[in-house]
């Protein structure tokens, strides 16, 4: 049997108790695995007082996360310390400049520094694993980097943020509006206090830069993701969306452009989209994650599973310090950083599909007209139109105000959008209009 | 850059000719990936005139597959002959004496003799990796191999069979019955001339104790598999199924029984199941394959895509390939073989859940009550009971037959079986009835 692991773990919220957890109670079958034992040797966390229901006298304790870079004896630190910059990065880049690998389940950390990280890795021939900063328990990360390593991959999508995801089925089961839903979300601790991140899907783009670079073979570009949040969608347009054999599911979707058989451009958005009823994301229901890969050979994969939480999180730390155990220690990225294309960012506007568009509009005659005419004018057709009576959420019939749907043909988002920048400037329109994509199936 | 990894190729079936079409068309990607270029070096076939649309001049021929043990400079001998035992298993014990690695598509091969090859590997430091062989392109092997390592996995089912899921769903949405879709699965290519390892689960099976062996560490144990196909499935069990709120599925399902927390006994099943319709595995149609892993730390992960065709198999094919140029080459069953622990055998009858049964009866009276006295003799709870009115496939009205289908309460399985056993004897039923065991949500 080879010497133990050994290993420096920084932050003990969550999901950091949950690996220690997890280190105990799996211990006999991880070393069977693993073909030795995998031992803590150091701790680090803002406060040594809390009572965390663990007991870490085993452990030497430091302060400052980023003196576990310095730790004697330890091969891998484990950082869960979070956040892009700060103490978790000096840790990090410590880490691997003083010769120990790096675990870390920090997705903003990664999606901006990503690169820099693995370029030091490899020069050192240190690991640096991250299966949990992508969706959680599910290996995802290992799915595209060694499940799908033999395809050329021109599609990932999925739903990457499950606060988003239970906000959105909740609506849809309850019919309760946006703001309630995410009220009761915060109240079971399923939605942060700062919910930002989470509803205007910077999370989810954080994930989804991550998952471009591996599938792709691209240059992380995390700026490149094209960004939208779930705040807008109102209860009517779940409805709306159901009566048209759909439900709308944040999404993060990459998609690489080939040219001649070569990839050209990359196109990164996290967007609110229609998914029809017969697509497996339509049933990815509450705070569950899903990934979708699609391969030149391997065709649609699909990838799913709890994608928050400190058992899930924990069981993805735990299989990348696993497979560092065993030696498994590749480029992060599948392929060496130095050998990851620089990818132009395809024009957003590019892109056909059919789409949705919702409208709140002062309940007036000529205003349908209007619309009409927007869309013509911007050579966007309409495949069909629904003036529901139902009352909107912020005013409803008593405010004088309506709402319209529609559903475009299949066209250029960018003469949809020509469409609804033309609108905008109407006084009959009471707020922005909402443009969701559909996804086809 | 290292040396290329070489090669030899047994089988030039569809699934060979696909890796072959895999390596030329992803060369580039693959080489980034692995760290080094991926060349064949010899192959063999049956019939070496015969037109494949690739040309096999760059490779040198071999009439006899076992001749491939032994060529020189190869490092990999790719076995996609197929069949438990004969010219694949002497390739197989050949190529690890001599020193090669071994990739296989072979689920027969390795349901029976994966314990002896993967000894075998694993005393002369040798690859043995088997992805193509559970789920065709679905990377389950690796999922649980690698993704889910970190946990005591004590539950594994899913759909492991596209031929019986791409019958049973076209007997859904069609409603025609089992021998026409079967004999139109046969003229599109879906099923085979001989169908009977596919319809009767023992390709399933095979797959399932794959898994159950990585999964839960424990010894293989094909022959424990207890095996039920579809073929007694009527249109008017699928309409009843639908009726109550569910969908049939051939699963395979292998449990670990825990005693003080230690895996105990083992219970391996393939068997038509109702699956609700809240269920993921309900929304799995056609060929395609899923499988589930229930994790004590990663909970429910889910795993899908194509499980069978050219495409998809050579993904996971060359996806091992990939694994072994870039040195990744741990124990086959992920902990070594001499580690897998022997299991008991669970005994059947002793699983609790609801059920499903149904009963083709001589229409007159006093069958019900007979039907309902066996039950309260054995202790089987009736939840629900149904005698619909629509027509029997065989016979039907005009037969003087009918049909009675009930979902029972939860209960033991050995109930429910002590109650058909009695009924078997009766000269009321004018067939053997039909059991399917309900999947808990």
């Amino acid at each position: 049997m080879a010497e133990p692991l050994k290993l420096a773990l920084a932050g003990l919220g969550t999901v950091g108790v949950g690996v220690l957890d997890l280190l105990q109670q799996n211990r006999a079958l991880i070393e069977a695995r693993a073909g030795r034992s995998v031992e803590v040797v150091a701790v680090s966390a803002r406060d040594r007082s809390r009572d965390r229901g663990v007991d870490l006298s085993p452990y030497r304790w430091c302060d400052d996360p980023r003196e576990l870079a310095e730790v004697e004896h330890a091969d891998i630190v484990v950082e869960l310390v979070g956040g892009s910059d700060g103490p978790a990065l000096e840790l990090a880049r410590g880490a691997l400049t003083s010769g120990k690998g790096l675990v870390t389940a920090n997705k903003a950390m990664i999606a901006h520094h990503g690169m820099e990280l693995a370029a030091s890795a490899e020069q050192s021939g240190l690991p640096l694993k991250f299966e949990a900063a992508v969706a959680g328990g599910i290996p995802v990360v290992k799915g595209l980097r060694e499940g799908a390593a033999a395809n050329a991959i021109t599609r990932i999508y999925g739903i990457l943020n499950g606060t988003c995801n239970y906000i959105l089925s909740e609506m849809e089961t309850t019919g309760a509006n946006f703001a309630d839903v995410l009220a009761e979300a915060q109240a079971k601790g399923f939605a942060e206090a700062d919910p930002t991140f989470d509803i205007e899907g910077v999370d989810a783009a954080h994930k989804l830069a991550i998952l471009a670079a591996i599938g792709f073979g691209a240059q992380l570009d995390f700026d490149g993701v094209a960004c939208e949040g779930i705040s807008r969608i109102q209860s009517a347009d779940i409805e709306q969306a159901r009566a048209l054999g759909y439900v709308i599911r944040l999404l993060g979707i990459a998609d690489l452009d080939q040219v001649d058989g070569q990839p050209d451009r990359l196109l990164q958005r996290v967007r609110p989209c229609l998914v029809p009823r017969g697509h497996p994301l339509a049933h990815v229901d509450g705070a569950t994650n899903a990934v979708v890969a699609e391969g030149n050979f391997s065709g649609r994969l699909l990838f799913q599973g709890a994608g928050a939480g400190a058992g899930p999180t924990a069981s993805a730390v735990v299989a990348d310090i696993v497979e560092i155990a065993r030696g498994e220690t590749g480029a992060p990225f599948s392929v060496p950083s130095a050998r990851l294309q620089a990818m132009e960012r395809a024009e957003l506007g590019a892109r056909t599909g059919r789409s949705y568009m919702r409208f709140t509009v002062a309940d007036r005659p000529g205003v349908l007209a209007e619309i009409a005419a927007a869309m013509r004018d911007a050579g966007v057709s309409i495949e069909s139109l629904i003036q529901p009576a139902h009352p909107l959420e912020n005013g409803g019939a008593d405010g004088g105000e309506a709402l319209i749907a529609m559903v475009a043909h299949k066209g250029r988002e960018a003469d949809a959008a020509k469409a609804l920048k033309q609108l905008e400037g109407s006084d009959s329109l009471t707020a922005k209009p909402l443009f969701m994509p559909i996804l086809s199936n």
